[in-house]
């Protein structure tokens, strides 16, 4: 197996931009990745290409990945569109590294573009649906949030998890994403707005909730055999981990834990060779405060029940031991679905490379994303890891 | 680089089928493939999955990978949509190759299905337009058809194919469905009946064109490590090739040809190390009897030009020289969209292992498939060779 790496990685801004196509957003999110490159790329040196998307709207629904690669100059490369609800690019993130390993391709673009905020908020709430369960819950009444909240109030009467506990994983997260140019909530907000803001669905709020959102993020991959052409500061992948459960929350035996992220997290801990939460930093997906918390114990870092105790101890802000969505995550940087899985990998990048600005932290050497499809019927985790003069 | 081998694969029958779901069919390809593999195979043995489909209709849109597998029971195995258009499951299967040579799984799901007969025919053009171009080619009023049309055209002029030779496509095809069980349209036509159909897309009639079809279909792909387990004759995944280019046709310098077919045939054969056309038969995409002549020139069966006269010649009958599309074909046994790339494997494995029936060839040791998304934004071609002592 060869190994793989991370060489760069890019987004556009995530907001509404109605003089913006899912095109021209994924072609800045291109043109950043491939800025990011320590030493450059040229485009003729992409392989192959997977782009994730949900195709919400009336868009390109079928063959959107070769409909973006073509308008960034790569119609000659194999792109393949790779779906799993609000997972999509992070799954894309890893076909990429199984054709790096497969010895298929070196050079691999994963990209993922969503647009979202032209729509009805009735055709949103229609589309969003679709990452749910359709027969048993979208058709019958439930909405993406009202999933969301079951699983709040399983966990809040299993372990006495509080809605301040809730607010607290948005205040800390916009104090992140107040710090990150890109975000589309890019600004603070207190306790006593978090905990506030009207009901969505009880007892998610607005706060913990993350917005509707338009926006494209692009990593590059690429093989042990070519990664010293590109960088002379190496991010390998040192783990990659998938998983996959039934896509209706309310066929799985327990609402308080994500079993597709636990399996998930197991396989990429293993192949990193790490403890379970060794990382000194963590893109967890936030699609509800409620999401952010299942996280930490979904991926071991605190004990099951804890995580409403481990925001409030603020380990997981900036200055905490173990930082999380330092990018703001998708409730302040926004959610954009097919771009999500993607983007965390641009801020673990950003992060691993100094190159966070005022988010950055003090020198981390490996880092975490986490992207959940749906309610958790697919998750995908993987870890990345500076090569040093010590663990190379 | 591993070696990657199919030992087994299924499909249901093609059809329109009120009574059925996507998950019953779906469950019905699943038990077929699992029921061909020689030595036998558990499903607790599956690592990863891979599941093709463009979604149409209003059914699960978003997961529609692990909506399937979790109802064979494989819900705790990873599983990934895969997307591109009318070839989403021949790249399903490309990936389930991908994820073998990478070393991250040794036995790999690939399918794919569709639903779309019981949409009004409205509903179906406006769907099926999502495989083409949508911003100038769908929302501009070009239909599918429309789009082969003027590629028929286009060749007809350069090269003086005629109507009757895309009306031999139809008889060829059907007389093959007619021996295939799972037909759709499984029964005979005479070149009269196919001349006289009435015109779907000037110059292309109704036996020039595919059904609309419910279906699914899955094949089984293992690596070399694990492959004496299940099967005492195994057939090597040899080659395997993908290519993509712009969206919409009239992007395009040449209407005549699919440069995405030719960039997929060319990788394939390189890495099967024959020639190109060096197969016994060959599964190709005949959406429209223009798309297999088209073919028979992108994969190097007959020179540029001459595929209406290959055609007329017979040598793509089932007792010619090259048999094409033995199990009927897109045309007669049918085209679930996602399920047709992988349905192409099943053909293939039908007729590598012995058990293609009444359209048995005289056996045959190297088969391929060809599957084209759009009108050729994304094309992948796999070759399969039966291991023999001389050749093994």
């Amino acid at each position: 197996m060869r190994d793989a790496y991370l060489i760069g990685a890019g987004q556009s801004p995530y907001g509404a931009f109605p003089d913006e196509s899912y095109r021209s957003l994924f072609r800045t999110a291109y043109e950043a990745a491939v800025e990011s490159v320590p030493n450059g790329l040229e485009s003729d040196d992409v392989d192959e290409a997977f782009v994730g998307t949900l195709g919400v709207g009336g868009r390109q629904l079928g063959l959107p990945g070769p409909a973006v690669t073509e308008h960034v100059g790569l119609d000659g490369v194999p792109c393949t569109r790779v779906e799993n609800a609000c997972a999509a690019s992070g799954f894309a993130v890893r076909q990429a590294i199984q054709a790096v390993k497969s010895g298929m391709a070196d050079v691999v673009l994963a990209g993922g573009f969503e647009v979202m905020t032209d729509m009805s908020s009735d055709a949103t709430k229609y589309w969003l649906g679709v990452s749910g369960e359709t027969e048993w819950e979208r058709l019958s009444g439930t909405t993406f949030s009202g999933v969301y909240a079951q699983m709040a109030s399983a966990h809040m009467d299993a372990y006495g998890t509080t809605r301040e506990q809730l607010s607290r994983v948005a205040v800390k997260n916009h104090a992140n994403g107040a710090k990150n140019p890109h975000a589309q909530l890019g600004f603070e907000c207190s306790l006593e707005d978090a905990q506030s803001a009207p009901v969505v669905a009880d007892p998610l709020n607005l706060y913990h909730c993350c917005p509707t959102s338009d926006g494209a993020a692009c990593a590059l991959i690429v093989s042990e055999d070519v990664v010293d052409d590109y960088t002379d500061e190496p991010i390998r992948v040192a783990g990659v981990g998938a998983g996959s459960d039934t896509v209706g929350l309310f066929q799985r035996d327990s609402y308080t834990g994500v079993p597709a992220s636990q399996q998930a997290a197991e396989a990429a801990y293993e192949m990193a060779e790490i403890e379970p939460g060794a990382v000194d930093f963590a893109e967890v997906h936030d699609c509800f405060a409620i999401a952010e918390l299942l996280a930490y114990e979904d991926l071991g870092f605190c004990e099951k029940g804890d995580a409403g105790a481990f925001v409030e101890s603020g380990a997981t802000r900036l200055e905490g031991e173990l930082p999380v969505n330092t990018s703001g995550g998708l409730k302040s940087k926004g959610h954009p679905i097919g771009a999500t899985g993607a983007g965390q990998v641009v801020e673990a990048f950003k992060q691993l490379s100094g190159t966070a600005g005022d988010r950055q932290l003090e020198n981390p050497t490996r880092g975490l994303t986490h992207n959940v499809g749906g309610s958790g019927g697919a998750a995908v985790v993987h870890v990345f890891e500076k090569e040093t003069e010590v663990n190379a």
